[in-house]
């Protein structure tokens, strides 16, 4: 492939540094296309590092070997659980063009490849096109007027986020299983990091399971990821809806929408996954 | 990566070989997990080969070297426009478990990158677990009462299916666009070759731009393509509907679902492309 490798600029902007996101995702080059970074405890649930964190750092590293600044599309492939330490990220700059410029970044732990990321990086500010939305952010109460998710049995990953969900969305913790195969509400980083592109598809992947409200299980994994990010978000909160129509044969997908606080979509999201019992 | 070569299967099951999409998709295996296919001239739109098309080669050659039958999650983007002429495709096996496995397939002409394609594979036919469905399959009048694609100016991509559409997705060719963003409508290979879990990727991408619907455009170029696969499709018709909710600043993504005769979902699709004017 006619890859140069142009290293490029940082995805941490000025001013983020101090977040706790920016610092769980950092990477420091370590040569020959390969960073180092570490899979922290913090945003674990269980034993396992949420999906969109590990690719939130494999982005870390692919966005900083790329000239353009926003993840257009991003796949993810997760071969196999990641755990809590070190990692690297191993980058291949596969095409850099005048719009868009692709890339792969592997997070790899020893010689345990973990997930296999592939994204094509645009610049968000500098698109132009016709425009037709169909679609409208989704009726969903205030914040204060949604189930703020806490308490002791929260896990870790959770409590990274400010997560407020709808009644019927919050029904599978607090009663039983509402039936509808859906999360609705809104979501922030707890310590006031505002939203970006980098960090969409992170926030793609924090709300829990859809497939809770309809079948109990432990975990939920995800096998695939793929996250569209539309438009850079406002500062404030995210209005999410995440949905799942085709559970079949203990495997899922799940769609997500993302809006900022402006009314605007700013990413599409689906995964597929699997029910674990 | 924990890779491990094990090859395996063929893609094309006996009785398959003499259609036209097994042959053109057909790779040999030249040595180092790189294999050779030719992109044929009666699978494109204009001078550029289908996007599925290309995509179906890549997996041609990925689904002979991993241990599992069907593509489950399929990504791919799109780096630079393919051509028709020689084509290798470079396999490289990233994990092969005992449920799934994961491997990566690029196509590349000369030293030219096109096509950069994951898939997780597994075996359908071996999964169980819990099924709740709340989709259905789109309300369309038989195939002899909707529009058959043809006519002089037909790609010759397009004549290698039959292709129905609905009186309202066809609008943008016989009167003027209907201004939904949907394409509804029937198709099967025109040589009678049966859909399988290796062509539903193709399907996928087979039918006209929802968009024409709304905006007139000469090519909307993909740059991004995942395909989820859910069942083995039975003989005969698939069902498809394909409808683009957000088109913002000339990029979109559209979305797929299809379904066999049977009424059963076979495969979510979901890309995103830019109209290109």
């Amino acid at each position: 492939m006619d890859a140069e490798g142009t290293a490029a600029r940082g995805t941490t902007e000025p001013g983020l540094e101090g977040f706790e996101f920016d610092r769980a995702t950092a990477v420091e080059p370590v040569g020959d296309g390969r960073w180092r970074g570490e899979i922290r405890p913090e945003w674990t649930v269980g034993l396992a590092p949420n999906g969109g964190y590990v690719v939130a750092m494999a982005l870390a590293a692919l966005s900083r070997s790329l000239p353009h600044p926003d993840p257009f599309a991003v796949s993810a492939h997760f071969v196999s659980k990641a755990d809590p330490g070190p990692a690297d990220v191993v980058v291949e700059v596969v095409r850099t063009g005048v719009g868009v410029s692709t890339g792969m970044a592997r997070l790899v732990q020893g010689r345990r490849g973990r997930a296999l990321v592939t994204g094509t990086y645009g610049d968000l500010s500098a698109i132009e096109g016709p425009t037709a939305v169909r679609g409208e952010p989704p009726d969903v109460p205030p914040p204060d007027a949604c189930v703020k998710v806490e308490g002791p049995a929260t896990p870790e990953f959770v409590k990274r986020f400010d997560l407020r969900l709808t009644e019927e969305s919050a029904a599978w913790a607090r009663t039983a299983p509402s039936g509808v195969a859906e999360m609705l509400g809104w979501i922030r980083f707890v310590d006031g990091r505002p939203p970006d592109s980098a960090s969409l598809p992170l926030f793609a992947d924090a709300f829990p399971p859809s497939s809770f409200n309809v079948v109990p299980s432990l975990w939920v994994p995800t096998l695939e990821l793929t996250v569209h990010v539309r438009a850079r978000p406002s500062p404030g909160w995210l209005l999410c809806r995440f949905q799942t129509r085709y559970l079949i044969d203990g495997y899922l997908e799940e769609d997500g929408e993302l809006w900022d606080e402006g009314g605007r979509l700013v990413a599409l999201s689906r995964q597929m996954a699997r029910i674990q019992t």
